[in-house]
C-alpha cells in the first residue's frame, strides 16, 4: 500500500502547511529556515539539512530551504453549501495548471474544486508547489463530473469555450459552477448537456487559445466583479 | 560568438514559426509530422527523425513531433505607435511566465512587450514553448525601463500592486502601459516614480498573491472590456 503522505516543498508552502490543519509528519529545513521562523518547532519531527540535501530529497532541482512530509487529508464527498459557487475541472491534466487554479480559486474566494478522475493529482508535488500554499485552504474532490453536475439542480453551470456568450456581457447567476476543460480538447462532449451557459473570453489578437488557468482567472474575475 | 539561432519545440510552435516571417534554418520532424501537414517543405532544410531522437535534440523530456532551428530576429528599439498600448515587465524572471504573458498579450491584441534586461530571455526554449506560437506575433525589446518609461510622455503607466485602485473601478486611459513586476518582489522601487496609477486586483479569499502571468491576464481583460 502506498504511504498516504505527500511532499510539500519550498519555504512558503511549508510555512503554510504548518499553519494549517494538515498533520505534518516531518519537517526538513536549513538552519536558517528554522532560525528565521519562530514557530513551536517542538510540535513536529524536525531535521536540519543543507540545501543540497533538501534538493536531493525533493522533486525539484532548484535548491530549497525546506520541505515537509504531510499526511493526506481524507477525501470527502464535496457538498456545496447554499449560495456557494465552485470550480469543476474536466480532465485538466497538468499539475501546474491544477495548482495554479487552486491559487486562483483561493484568491477569488472559491473554496471547492471538483475534478474528473482523469485530472492531475491534487497531491502531485507540482500541484502543491504551484498552489503556493492554497492547497491548505481549498477542498478538492475527484468524481464523475456528469453525475455530480446532474445532482446540482438549481445551480447554473457555466462552461468556457472558444465560442459562447462574451463574458463581458454575461450576467452570472449565483451560486454557480464554473467548468473548465482539458488543455488540448476542452470540455468533453459527454458533459455538454450539463452546461447551461456556454461562455467565452473575447479575443482581440492572434493567439489561438488561452491556457486553462489563465481562462479560470479571467472568468473568476468577471464573476466577482458583479458581486 | 554564440550562434544567433534558437530552438522551437513542439508541433504547434513549429507550424506557427513556419507560417511567420522568421527564417527557419532546419526542421526536424517525425514522418507523420511531415505527412500530416501540407506545407511547401522544399523551402526548408528538413530532416526526419523519430520521437526519441527529437526528444534528445530538444530541451524537453516529453516526446515531441517536431522542432525547428530558427534565426533570431534583429532586436529593434520598440516604438509604440499612436494609440498603441503595451506591456512592460520589470524583472519577470521565469521564462514560463514570460511566454505565457506573450500568449496573453497576443490574445488581447497587445503587440509589444518591453522588458528590463534582468527579465527572462525571449528566446529561452521555455519562453518559446509557453508562448504557444505567440512569439511569432509579439515584438519584445529589452531596455532600461526607467529611461523607456520616462520617454513615453502622454502615455499613462499602470502598475499592478497588492495595494492600489480596484481594477474593477479603474477607468483606463488609452494608450497605456501595463507594468508588471518581479515574481517575488513586484515592481522595483526605482520605477515607482514612473507609475501614474497603482492598480490592484481585488482579493476575495486567502491566497497571498497571484502569479504575474495571471495578474497580466486579469488586467488585460479589464482594460479591453472598456474599449
Amino acid at each position: 500500500m502506498e504511504a498516504q503522505a505527500f511532499l510539500v516543498e519550498g519555504r512558503k508552502n511549508v510555512l503554510e502547511v504548518l499553519n494549517s490543519s494538515f498533520e505534518t509528519i516531518l519537517v526538513v529545513g536549513t538552519e536558517s529556515f528554522f532560525s528565521q521562523n519562530e514557530l513551536p518547532w517542538h510540535r513536529w519531527n524536525c531535521a536540519v539539512a543543507n540545501e543540497e540535501k533538501i534538493a536531493v530529497l525533493g522533486t525539484f532541482k532548484t535548491n530549497e530551504h525546506a520541505l515537509a512530509v504531510v499526511r493526506m487529508a481524507p477525501e470527502l464527498p464535496l457538498v456545496p453549501e447554499k449560495d456557494e459557487s465552485l470550480i469543476a475541472l474536466d480532465d485538466v491534466r497538468d499539475p501546474g495548471n491544477l495548482g495554479t487554479i487552486a491559487r486562483i480559486a483561493d484568491w477569488y474566494g472559491i473554496r471547492k474544486i471538483v475534478a474528473s478522475p482523469t485530472s492531475a493529482e491534487w497531491y502531485n508535488p507540482r500541484t502543491i508547489a504551484a498552489s503556493m500554499g492554497s492547497f491548505t485552504r481549498i477542498l478538492a474532490w475527484y468524481t464523475d463530473l456528469e453525475t455530480f453536475l446532474r445532482q446540482q439542480s438549481g445551480t447554473t453551470v457555466y462552461g468556457t469555450f472558444l465560442e459562447g456568450e462574451d463574458i463581458h456581457r454575461v450576467r452570472f447567476s449565483c451560486p454557480c459552477i464554473l467548468l473548465f476543460g482539458n488543455e488540448s480538447n476542452g470540455i468533453h462532449p459527454g458533459l455538454m448537456t450539463r452546461v447551461h451557459h456556454r461562455i467565452m473570453i473575447p479575443k482581440y489578437g492572434g493567439a489561438e487559445s488561452l491556457n486553462v488557468a489563465i481562462a479560470a482567472a479571467v472568468v473568476c474575475d468577471n464573476l466577482r466583479r458583479q458581486q
